[in-house]
């Protein structure tokens, strides 16, 4: 199977599992969204992907092959964690070459057009960076090294609006020109889901969704107005939030509508974003008191 | 005068000077919001009103008193500052105890129920936790100090869109009930605009715009339509950015239009939000290429 193939994976930490049957393929050629809430598991399953942690159970492979202990296959995958693995004391323009030793074919001239169009000076040290620097700094190593494979891990953390929308900018533009894969881990699902073509949603562990972008908003819908024809309304429908103002209810509902029943002059059905769909998905009872 | 007044600051590291003639002031029971880009000098600010770091120039007060070595006027005051101060070995429960001996009066019920909606297990080691969830704590903290002056900087880094809507809430909530005054810096404009009473924008170091969310906001226009059309009836007035897409431009307007002039058919006037405004006003030029 072409790409990179995750089979029953399981990982615990201690007596805690934080991932489990985890299956998931990512295919050449696509940028993916991985979103679930702090602590859902995204890091650790984009680390053991990597190969810098081992799962309990299971598999990954790419194009078919074990990518354990497989520098070919590692090669091609790049991993731009949240942890910062670089020394403080050194410059970034040194940094750039470490990266060519473990990676080659480093595209320094694309590195050094990024930096100044994000008003970074390469002779800072790596220590004395800010986070949304330094996440600057990371970013721009992840879009210059020769892998087919991006994986990025809150590659916006700490980014001013503006070098956000640059940054979506520059990788759809990379992805564009050079037909690379991307997996993007984020909590700012509403300004990169234009971006993304298909999204895997982790909650507690597992993959709750896996889908591309445009079906999985087509099954979300919320239903408003007053609270007694709404909740007539989705009776029965899979009801997976509910926001209330006085009498006045929304029922976000994933999945068919029922085409049977009559909508009531008073209920309207919109299409909330996939952020909201997000947060329906994966609140806790406690967030919806 | 009543609250903290920032007066002629200037502050420089080395050769570089990243404040420059900084006057503001922060008055009792509002909630205010810090904005700037990467590197405009929001954290330094923030430290030097709460003294922890000294300015070059200027003065900072506290209802007419100065800061500086002032232990009464700095107990007023509580920052949450974006750098981990705390010991990474510490457990999350013990650290509460530290802030009360430094702060007095620590809310410790208020702080196990935030902790618990937020999910946060107040047994574990603050170095264990991930970014996320060290904002979390640090959030947390900031609520629950005795301080009327609570300076946040970058709460929200790492936090999920679950989380960052239940701190917003939390925050007015605590706002409306203590009265307490907040200084919010951040880089996510658009979801925290609602929550804002005052902005100041900070640019290279100076002050650029001071004043109400909602008198700011009117003094903003987003001008579309044909490119001709737009570049005429734009001309002359304080054309701040501009969007283009094949023949039809986008002119962002700060200040005042023209009302003598007539508004072609093709032309249409809009608001942008806050975070629109916000871009256009702080873009490098290398950026509108």
């Amino acid at each position: 199977m072409e790409g990179i193939v995750v089979k029953g994976i399981q990982k615990n930490f201690g007596k805690k599992t934080v991932l489990q049957d985890v299956d998931l393929q990512i295919k050449p050629g696509k940028i993916y969204g991985l979103l679930g809430r702090n602590g859902a598991g995204k890091s650790t399953l984009l680390s053991i992907i990597a190969n810098r942690i081992f799962p309990n159970m299971g598999t990954i492979t790419l194009d078919g092959q074990t990518v354990f202990e497989n520098d070919k296959a590692l090669g091609q995958m790049y991993l731009m964690s949240e942890r910062n693995l670089y020394s403080k004391s050194s410059k970034l323009k040194h940094l750039l070459g470490t990266t060519e030793l473990l990676y080659g074919n480093f595209d320094y001239e694309y590195a050094y057009q990024l930096a100044e169009k994000f008003s970074l000076d390469l002779n800072q040290k790596f220590g004395k960076l800010s986070t949304g620097y330094r996440s600057i700094f990371k970013l721009i190593v992840s879009l210059c090294v020769p892998a087919k494979y991006i994986l990025l891990d809150e590659p916006v953390l700490g980014l001013d609006a503006n070098h956000r929308e640059l940054f979506y900018r520059e990788m759809v533009d990379n992805y564009v020109k050079t037909g690379k894969t991307f997996v993007i881990s984020t909590h700012l699902i509403e300004e990169i889901t234009n971006s993304l073509e298909h999204i895997f949603i982790i909650k507690n562990g597992q993959i709750i969704i896996d889908g591309d972008v445009e079906d999985v908003l087509n099954k979300a819908y919320l239903v408003s107005g007053p609270a007694k024809e709404v909740a007539q309304y989705t009776a029965g429908l899979n009801v997976i939030g509910q926001e209330k103002l006085g009498n006045i209810q929304g029922d976000y509902v994933f999945g068919k509508l029922d085409s049977e029943r009559v909508l009531p002059d008073t209920v309207t059905v919109e299409k909330p974003n996939l952020q909201k769909l997000f947060i329906n998905l994966t609140n806790t009872k406690e967030e919806n008191k």
